[in-house]
């Protein structure tokens, strides 16, 4: 971090910020230039961040120099995590896993008969809301334990493993009993209780971003989880909120090769929700997987005009079949594969 | 709603979005235009929202026309709401209330210092946080149920009600045991379990808007705490996220008059986090008492430069007391007046 | 357009409203629901932005249905427009291509040099500014002639046609007599004068969407140059302004398929500008080519580090080369081909 | 500017930093901290921006310190510039001045009648727009010559000082044959030819911050007129664009107090394009007068559902003339007064 002192900062000024940061521990190293005093500061910074530094007289402002991860980040472990879903089913390596089914689980027959098809095109996980978060408190809130009942079910016929939403503390033992992949919402994103509590679980988490979160902020949020003892995170960019609204919100796919920089997390793309539109998910799609992500999420339902939430962002089995025909080609040429061999 | 078809929709698309909302209970009123049909619907909207319209085929969009909630809308209920925190402290009416106090409760020295201060200098609440939402697992987290404790002990020496955050379901009953008013935080905004929660007690609470919370959804969320019950609901602008950098939010003041013709809800502004920067602060508490706020809610710390958090946002004792003198000025020309006379 | 009246909309309101129309030559059907009325108007939509409906009394909201742009749109020509740049190089159709160069025109041996590279890489136009827009005045702002000038002995030698930047109506001769297509830069993308002067010249023109422009404004932007005759307008996008601040801009590679869809136009990706880091270029650049981008622009320096301007998000040739290898490897499977046949 | 390297930056890559520096004429400093190296510059530090450091191998960012603007820096001219534009009208100082009149001139009766009005309200400068912005090709363009020509003609009836846009070059000498302020809108923020003619006029210029500007944008373009000899600007806030759609756009107020500690200039606020709905008008007037702004542009038409263009954000002379009776009173507080005394 450098504290950068106003021009007219007086030499008593600059003196108490020394002392401060000496009292607490730090080396400091002062810079004198033509119209203003610069000082860095070397230690520890994750301790820094408690000093309010900006609020000492003379100060104009402090410049953060480090990033403010450290579990997650790719400084602290260079090589590429792999987040083991089950013995098949590994995100973050060579295979591109693509996760499919519906917004939100409506019915046994409606979701068996969506996990078959989208089973037989080739997803590899199996999405479905058992608790849905929605604007208004007048929209279908989901079926609750009966949801996640559904979706174990159709683990069981299917061999898919379940990504699930969780969204409240009090539920976590609840949907980890039923999911294999604990899935935190983009609204729930900064909930650091939540967030707290999923790192002392033995499951993966899927960790959407807030769509007011920066790339930083959000591998922060993953750096939550991880500081508790779960290190089994995977990102997934969903789109972030900004003044287009032909989209839903804007899909940031340029987050997938930046959090592969700055990150040894897994990330994957929802296009579903990051464009808002049936008819731009496809291409959206074999994008993502061009940008270099490790997965896919895409919301699938066999009769969208039907959909009980998210129906006009759902793909038809057809459209999604055809989807993974071409998203198979393009991963060929990438060096990667759809799914598993075993699947 | 509206639906508007495809220029080339066919008449059996048509006849089976009409047959679709007839099936629900709806009226419809067609009208074709020289290039496209449109769909009225009449009947209960709220009840439209479930159905995936736009994923009908022949379908190009749906375009909503009434405001999507009911008891926090104006139409539902003309006059201005009052929330009566204490005997003699109104929110909502022609007194305009400012709640001060620290961003986080640190000490109890700490506390009845500027607690006495802000009192002296007119404050009618006190604020200060005991768990505090922080971007980074690493930063100070808050003193939990001591800071309450201290808080309540405030309040007994000052006499000023206590607001507070509340960030976790599983905490409601222990911080509604020490606070008058419960805070739901920004980046909470959307915790939707939270708010459900909240909506089951009888201590009014004060709803901070998300960064990316379009005024909709902030007033869609107070409605999430009345349906369940609780009408003593206080919104607070905080400040958007934008592109620009220079303030650490986008304090977005046309949304208090704004609020003010969609809902019936006291509506107050929180210039520190909206600007984030101390020599903002004053000017823009100013600017908000002439858009009509309800309230104020103000950071203010002895000595922010030792501040374990948000420092360089907080106002000091002298800055405050001078800012208190300015605004009461401006509220009388306004025909309001800053706290109660009893205070 | 419809026009939705306040809930306690008075009769006469409502006629006042209904007999405007009237006179402007329009029809109107009235829709009477539970709690408002509704107008809607038929006839020639375009004649309808000057009215100011939403000032009229007892209007409490304006809604438009169809798009604003006619000769930009899809609706008006339903094929692919394809840009004749030379007898060689289509824009628009199956051929995918890639125009490179630096940033800024900077001597006669950087143009030459990094011109014969991009080449033998496959770029199959060349790119550079002689007229430099620089967020500051005493930024380098370009050779202006003399870089026009050598972009056109580059050209001679290579054989790539030349796209480069025009800022100013009056130099628009100038710029023409030596370009080949004429770049608007985003900043200039609602200078209006600009624009309806590119519609009178015979060139095509690369029109840049604006840090703040919707996708809807960005076809209307063309559109301002098609309506003085101009059809050969080519769309780039090259990021929106967001919060995010990782990356310079964030590129919406939605709006390619987005512009598919509104649109006839092609529609081209600019990752240099978009992303602001030379690292993140070549994903982007094949994400965009996955999105449907019928061409890329790519930012290339011998020596990125040297470069008078935007050298951090330059490749070098080398970097280019292998970008371009991959590619190439997409390309195939999406049945389009980098560049043409005869390059 | 402090260029930080990476963690993995070897000894030459660092050399090969310090060196182009030192051949530029820059002295140095080293830190090596724990994990990193970061390299302080000292010496003129608007000649670093052409340097293309971040190009550099082994830098990982380069971090500004400095405000990168020098004539419009209230670190060049720390006491505020009072823009004289009559004798009697002066923006700037202790009098706030408000500028009125219809968006466009449609006619010399709708002009003279609104400009009598305002006059008679208390308005010291009249605005009209004769050259129209429009997002459309097909919405009104504007009277051209024929407006100037009427507002000369109300200035001469009313003595109000006029202030109109010019948006092309080639029409500075015309409109600046009849106004006395020439406004740049907000489109054209960094159409930097038009600013740097317009640094060769004599006249007074008003310029509008682009939607997607940062305040620090603001201030360099007003800095490009500035280099050119013309020292009377006047920055004008009228909303930035967001994610929120409820207003047109978001008013941002801060940016007042912000822009007064960063630059000596006067700035005034135009709350009728900030917020696109007339019944925000007169709050938000209140508040940016409150929030320190230095004048007001309020867009005012006699018949505003009649206007050709922005009806629906204009002031009818009844509201007007109420709004400027409430801003008097809320001036005088602040110490200030509305207009000047010999209007």
């Amino acid at each position: 971090m450098i504290v950068v002192m106003d021009p007219g900062a007086r030499k008593e000024q600059i003196d108490a910020v020394v002392n401060r940061l000496q009292k607490e521990g730090f080396d400091t190293h002062l810079s004198t230039g033509v119209s203003r005093t610069i000082i860095g500061i070397i230690g520890d910074k994750t301790r820094l961040t408690g000093l309010a530094l900006e609020a000492m007289p003379g100060v104009e402002k402090v410049v953060p120099i480090l990033q403010p991860f450290k579990l997650a980040g790719r400084e602290f472990k260079p090589e590429d995590t792999v987040v083991k879903v089950t013995p098949d089913v590994h995100m973050g390596g060579k295979q591109v896993h693509v996760i499919a089914g519906p917004c939100a689980v409506e019915s046994e027959q409606q979701l068996m008969e969506v996990a078959r098809e989208v089973k037989a095109a080739g997803a590899t996980l199996l999405r479905g809301g058992a608790f849905k978060p929605r604007t208004s408190p007048y929209s279908f809130q989901g079926l609750e334990e009966e949801g996640l009942k559904l979706l174990a079910a159709a683990r069981e016929e299917t061999g898919l493993p379940v990504v699930t939403e969780v969204m409240d503390v009090r539920s976590i033992p609840l949907v980890a009993k039923y999911a294999d992949v604990l899935q935190v919402g983009a609204r729930n994103m900064q909930n650091f209780f939540l967030l707290k509590e999923l790192g002392r679980i033995d499951k993966p988490v899927l960790l959407k971003r807030g769509p007011a979160a920066t790339i930083e902020e959000w591998i922060l949020a993953a750096e939550y989880i991880m500081s508790e003892g779960n290190y089994n995170v995977i990102l997934c960019e969903r789109g972030i909120r900004t003044f287009e609204t032909y989209t839903r919100n804007t899909l940031d796919l340029s987050a997938v090769p930046a959090v592969k920089r700055l990150s040894h997390l897994p990330v994957i793309v929802d296009p579903s929700h990051g464009t808002g539109k049936w008819h731009l998910v496809a291409p959206m799609a074999k994008a993502a997987l061009a940008a270099g992500a490790d997965g896919l999420m895409i919301e699938t339902h066999c009769r969208p005009a039907e959909a009980l939430s998210d129906g006009q962002q759902s793909l038809t089995p057809e459209n999604f079949a055809e989807m993974m025909t071409e998203l198979r080609e393009i991963a060929k040429v990438l060096g990667k594969e759809i799914g598993g061999g075993k699947q």
